[in-house]
């Protein structure tokens, strides 16, 4: 390997791997296109799927577009405050055209398509939301992208073939932001095959995320028996994602990448 | 900010990102248990849906166990010659079990909570994969995974709500592995709204890549008319992706995360 670039790897120790922050409040500072256009080029040295790089990013600063794409994330505080959006697109759009363009006959308009593509979007949207953490920059992802993709890719005029994904709101940090809170890693790792959750199991992984302070005044908040009630009920409740589920489908396929038949 | 987590964190200056390889040999170097669980807890502060993390991650080292994963990554070189798989899996199943023995009544059978499923663990894996990485191991990304899920599913014994997504293949590296080749930086980015591809812009932005003399010979070897058709005649045929993609769709929907109707 190359001394050179191995002695400026980042460390594993830094700090930065476990204390990592969501931000959701930005300060007025002007964040530099040339900064985003190097760390685009950087994430972009992300593993992709045969080399194909079937993805998009739309960096969006124009004051009304951020308004209009604020709406279609329930202008949740990230991205009202956001002076940039990052729009993540699973795009098979690009390379479709260049396949077409030279008289191949490409057939990516299918389910494992998308999949693929899906899968290139978002390890290039980690990858990218590591380098503007890494940089100062303040990163909330926008995981309602999904819950209103049509109308998201009505505003950013997608075409063919490209759906967007994820959303990272951006901005330099007016606050710390909130910590990571997270479950012991034990409960997320299984050796050689899966093993599953017994309830005693179940019990002990769960303890320290509901006794957390801020966990505990949500259910009281809510009027809820226990802090699973909460995402049950409150946060992720069944007709809610019917709807979202029908829709994200609906347009995935308005996009060309046809799902099987049952 | 803490200035102490501040000064210890990676630059993106580091020629790392600009560098990176994928590694598909290995040496018989032992991999620590210790690390892969330091580097789990770590890329477990990666963003996640609502705090849920909704991913586990399946270390897999024994070698019988090995050989028949490998069988479903089609023996492709990185997965014959992995000392540790690393399959992440997306797992609605423990937060579900969690919410049951509270009481409450989740519903996350849905395309929606599949897709949530989904985005965390691609996020989780890429944040591992820097991890590894940055800690001196060789890592290739198995995309293979989502071809025959349900027969890898099966191996690993998941249960209901869980399907694997991506595997990294690991070890130490045995040699310099492959440079990323990409695309100028202005392929993937756009301007507040996606601007759609020109004939000439698609030539410009395709001809660096045609002219690599690696894809040159294998425009040769299988000979075809340009690499465009090496990507759709021999890698990413159409009858072989609808095959895959109708497998994929009845495992997710079998796992209990049941599609829209059309």
């Amino acid at each position: 390997m190359n001394s050179t670039i191995s002695d400026s790897m980042p460390s594993p120790q830094s700090g930065y791997w476990s204390f990592r922050r969501t931000i959701r409040r930005f300060t007025d500072r002007y964040v530099p296109q040339q900064l985003l256009t190097d760390l685009v080029g950087k994430a972009a040295k992300a593993p992709t799927t045969g080399g194909m790089q079937l993805y998009s990013v739309i960096v969006s600063r124009q004051p009304e577009l951020l308004a209009a794409l604020s709406e279609q994330h329930f202008n949740q505080p990230a991205a009202r405050e956001a002076k940039v959006m990052l729009t993540i697109v699973a795009d098979f759009n690009r390379f479709d055209l260049w396949c077409r363009q030279r008289g191949a006959k490409p057939e990516f308009d299918n389910f494992e398509s998308f999949t693929a593509a899906l899968l290139d979007a978002v390890i290039f949207a980690q990858q990218l939301n590591t380098l503007l953490e890494i940089s100062g920059l303040g990163v909330c992802y926008l995981g309602t992208t999904t819950y209103n993709a049509s109308k998201i890719g009505s505003l950013l005029k997608l075409p063919r073939l490209t759906v967007p994904v994820v959303t990272l709101a951006i901005g330099y940090p007016a606050d710390e932001g909130t910590e990571a809170e997270r479950l012991p890693v034990e409960a997320v790792m299984h050796d050689e095959t899966y093993r599953d959750y017994t309830p005693e199991i179940i019990d002990a992984l769960f303890r320290e995320k509901e006794e957390i302070e801020e966990n505990r005044r949500f259910v009281a908040e809510n009027n809820v028996a226990t802090l699973a009630h909460v995402f049950t009920d409150v946060r992720y409740p069944g007709d809610a994602a019917r709807i979202f589920s029908k829709d994200f489908f609906d347009y995935i396929n308005k996009q060309g990448f046809h799902f099987p038949d049952k």
